[in-house]
């Protein structure tokens, strides 16, 4: 009985918790890594829309450049949607679209198309996506990584 | 030739052109409203989403503030959608609900609950609408009202 | 400039975070509020669906117990999806459609019928909800209460 | 009597039954299907969607793994559907689909990606499927497999 206690304690001591914690981006985050990419986009004169998604990807903030084609704004949130939803940049989607692997065409929520990057700490947390649209999409995705490399600059 | 000038004037002056022109929003414009509108709700310390769309019902702005349900997003869109689509605050319809009209129910676009405003020129022009959603209906409406106020202050 | 640095030092030392943290549902722990759920549904004879979703409105968990109705498994999803992205019970949108207040039907994600209940934490933080379809709308409240009851059982 | 007996023998031999009996899953045999791939899963250190549905294609089960990502509770609800729709696995479509044959891609509840199976019993009747999605699309199907597998230790 002794050893049972033991092993019952060691179990908890080795941390089987039921909730889990995690890191959350917030809005001032958000504005910030959206402004990256916007400097980004002004830089090279392009026009596009720039969204932040949060881990479950529901949007934080969106803003539509002046002279942005309006269709961009669902295909923002779209890329964006797609990136945080299958912890990876649509451009893999994209590039297997390219290659002849026509699945991604119908898997749901799935945007083969680049300009969708997820947003994640140098711990291997993924906390949200960006995603952009209005240019050409690798232009798109220029413009995306912009905001990733913003990632270091937060404050933790 | 002097014929031809005088008729293009006079042609001008019966006001026969066919192209109209209009003022529009910038996302500068946008920005500066949802600030408007934000600092009403940290002022009060209460958790919202906030979007600005333009005169044709698409985003040009949205913000969602820290801690705010995740239901509002859709929810400010739509109002703001429901408030430049029938150029009336959606607190219209839900006027007309609270006294036994439910016809707004069943109308396209029509979001019966009070939040949405559309943005009005002095000239009653109207350039788009914004849409608040996160506290009750009563004080989403004082929040956007904030940014309709801040309308005066845009430079022309 | 000294006074500049204090004033930066104590700015950062009040914690300006731009990211925040938050508790999240394991699978284990939503595993184990359905079985709470479904505990008080046995004892019942009720079938139901029961569904857990995380603070993002997206499924964890879902069980439909035999003999319950097909329906019931969108409803039940509904319900806690509702429940999470407006943060308050189900059966709020339900008394205020019995009180004539028919708003409720248009709001986007907003299902008004008792069953769903968001998981919030005794500090106040929302981490999902659980959604119960099968039954009668308050008999499925009654399940729902089964898995938030279950709530301070979960190991930290 | 002795002819009415003999003529009720003479309809059944004939089989002129209206109402047909066939073997159904329980919620009980969808948890021990899923747990077995749950099982395969966990030994590879892969994190998945695992979901379970009936013969209608309605689902009976779901649960997804902590660090799953969310795109996943959609994709493998779709393979296990296509899968049951289709009396097939689903990497017969992802197959066609390789082979230049991309018809599949317009083919309504058909999704061509692996990792969706059909549930059979020894007498060749199909129960349900399962489906599951989180890691490579191969992998999924190994661990779907590990579901099917585990059906003979179901007890009739």
């Amino acid at each position: 009985m002794i050893r049972t206690t033991v092993l019952l304690l060691t179990l908890c001591a080795l941390g089987f918790a039921q909730l889990a914690t995690k890191k959350a981006l917030t809005l001032e985050a958000a504005k910030k890594l959206a402004a990256a990419a916007e400097a980004e986009a002004r830089k090279n004169n392009w026009n596009v829309v720039i969204t932040i998604l949060d881990e479950g990807g529901n949007p934080i903030y969106l803003e539509r450049m002046d002279g942005t084609q309006v269709g961009s704004v669902d295909v923002a949130l779209a890329k964006a949607k797609s990136a945080i939803f299958f912890k990876r940049p649509t451009k893999v989607f994209e590039d297997n679209l390219a290659a002849g692997r026509n699945g991604a065409l119908k898997l749901p929520n799935a945007l083969p198309v680049e300009g969708g990057l997820p947003l994640v700490l140098a711990d291997g947390q993924f906390i949200g996506a960006v995603g952009v649209s209005g240019v050409t999409s690798a232009q798109d995705g220029i413009i995306a990584k912009a905001a990733v490399d913003a990632l270091p600059t937060l404050k933790p």
